[in-house]
């Protein structure tokens, strides 16, 4: 059976030394912290405008600016800078806070689409900060979708089980 | 509705701050690698031993030395060392990675007990570092319960919908 990590690779196109390769410098020194909500601002004033309603529709009960202070604040905790998001949240346990979304591939896609936009229209960062970025958004996305497969599996079987019972009787 | 976080808090006693004092030091730089192969080597022969089958039978599928090398990779990485765990098996999705264990109140109890037997049979951990990282563990045990509960939620809901369809036809 596939683990998580090489679906993720596997399907993103991006292996693990690429996907992690945001270990080899501190973006959060090189960056900053206003770059990191610039980025984060950007990008969700992208989702929230989506013209695609199926993808705007994942986000309807989130509000926006908690939104963008949970992924800035988990950026900046990945990326080399203080652990921000565990301070307020806890362990990010990246699969279980996305449990109540439909991560399918095509919104794996959409997501990275507004986020490539987003680096491109955020100031200040190099190009070499966003491929590692680029890189490492990619194989995280399809480590989700991973992650939400995992969830309708163990669903399937639960009421394959409960559903077989009658029958059995 | 409590948060993970705030389950976690309340199950394990340790707060927000306490949990997370790990990140005031820099553990893996006070400590070192082998300090943290030795905790783990420790910890693991103490479970694998249990004389207690039912907590036991939880690690019969996998390998010590994966389980030893799994954890001290994550705690490295956590505490402030290089990201071994990540270069090796991606992000660390504590709650969809202890998916298949069944995390209950008394397994995270008795993980936390040898936890702390090994924590004072590995030499050179310091008392400071021993109660931040007994902190931390105590709350991570109750989030990973937290995140347990999660699961039979979701499982019994998508059964409740699977049995009650007969009824309905």
């Amino acid at each position: 059976m596939q683990s998580l990590q090489e679906k993720a690779s596997e399907w993103s196109g991006v292996n693990q030394n690429d996907a992690f390769a945001i270990d080899q410098t501190n973006l959060y020194q090189k960056l900053g912290l206003q770059t990191f909500i610039n980025l984060s601002t950007n990008f969700y004033n992208r989702v929230y405008d989506d013209e695609e309603e199926w993808f705007r529709s994942i986000f309807a009960n989130s509000r926006k600016e908690d939104a963008i202070q949970n992924q800035y604040e988990f950026f900046v905790q990945r990326m080399g800078g203080p652990p921000l998001y565990s301070q307020r949240r806890g362990h990010p346990a990246l699969i279980a806070r996305h449990r109540p979304f439909p991560i399918t591939h095509q919104a794996a896609e959409r997501w990275l689409h507004h986020m490539e936009q987003a680096l491109d229209n955020t100031t200040d960062i190099d190009s070499d900060s966003k491929i590692k970025m680029m890189n490492f958004f990619r194989h995280t996305a399809f480590f989700l979708v991973a992650g939400d497969e995992l969830k309708n599996k163990k669903q399937s079987m639960a009421c394959k089980h409960a559903t077989s019972k009658p029958a059995a009787v």
